[in-house]
């Protein structure tokens, strides 16, 4: 687990703190994160916000991108909305499915406890020639 | 201007609200928002995130789909991320490109105080029978 | 396998024959197909065309979602290129991911004799009431 | 209009050409195309194929990112079909929404003879350092 990544984030990704989204772990590409269903995650249906599952997946998206140890900056993403839940732990898991020397592609999955998926997520971002964690002076 | 789902978005969109973006105007088929960036608002680089970018397209969409009086459910959204902004204020326009009974697909623009393009968005929904607002028995 | 759509599509899909992509199997909700690379599939920079991918891809969509025995027609698609190539074939394998009554994704993957992964896709259709193959009267 | 560009992609663009799709111009960051709906174009259901739709949009993507001089390859594309052609001349219609030093995006829409909105597309192209048409040595 890369563990640096990780407390980086954590202490640094503002809007995900914001959103009470967890960062679970942190590998080399790949990353997975939880987030318990809180009312101001909801939108005007009661239901979970799609922007909310963004959050969520962009996170994962961040943290599994920015684990290769090169600022990564998403580019483009598109996400499809299969579910809405009113409650419980949705979790996300990123994995890397193309990585060249300037971009890489990443596909998150988002599930409910029942293990049903509730949306799902793919990302690409370019990558930067600075380090991930900035070194610090 | 359609003030009654303006106002029934403002008062029960719970992480429109909870993320501070502020619903400018909605009219059929189209909805304008504002986010003045906030230190929540930021990723692990000092930017503002780009779930933060996603929510603020993501409440014009929702805006500008339901204010045709029936539930509109978001199920894709493809965004691009063309510019990385510190501070000031960023506005969200959404336009209705086309409706048919059931489907119906925006475009949204996300423009700086400087009218830069900073990010474009297009999400579709599905549209249900229910109406919306949803009505108070 | 479903022969049945198989050789519907095989016999009245005209832009896949006219691209000389093979529809090779056919299952509930899944399917395959495979294209070797010709002339005539090479864009400017003498490498397989992304429209020539997405066109692969496309069939697979088709005759996936069409396997559930209901007019499916896409309505939208997010296609990302990975990497360029010069020759050889290329398979195309189609798996559903959601179902609901209208609605219904697909993820596709693109790989070559390597087992490379060249593109993925990932495409929406909308389910009509009417039966596919359409009955002869 | 740059008819240098033009012409190299009109004489090696093969799929383009393979699918009768026709180049009609191309400025710096802007291009047109035009597809007249032949039996060919088809699908299982009789109406214009979603990848024809596709290849038209590509090309004008591939016209208009190349105009400026370097060679740019698709990275992503997200489509929207909107309406189902059965004849007639469709016409697309590319325009640059962000250029960067290494990535650039474009939208496309697709248009019938009756200018109504068929499908629209926005792709997003890698430009390398090569020059575009390629010097003859």
């Amino acid at each position: 687990m890369n563990n640096q990544i990780k407390e980086f984030i954590e202490d640094n990704d503002r809007f995900a703190s914001h959103s009470a989204i967890k960062l679970l772990e942190v590998n080399r590409g790949s990353a997975t994160a939880e987030m318990e269903i809180k009312p101001f995650h909801l939108n005007a249906s009661g239901t979970v916000h799609g922007a909310a599952l963004f959050t969520l997946a962009d996170l994962v998206l961040a943290a599994a991108s920015n684990s290769r140890g090169r600022l990564a900056l998403s580019i483009q993403a598109s996400m499809n909305f299969f579910q809405a839940e009113r409650e419980g732990k949705l979790t996300a898991m990123a994995e890397e499915i193309k990585k060249h020397p300037r971009l890489a592609t990443y596909r998150v999955e988002i599930r409910n406890e029942k293990d049903e998926l509730i949306a799902d997520f793919e990302g690409t971002v370019y990558r930067k020639k600075e380090k991930f964690p900035p070194e610090i002076k």
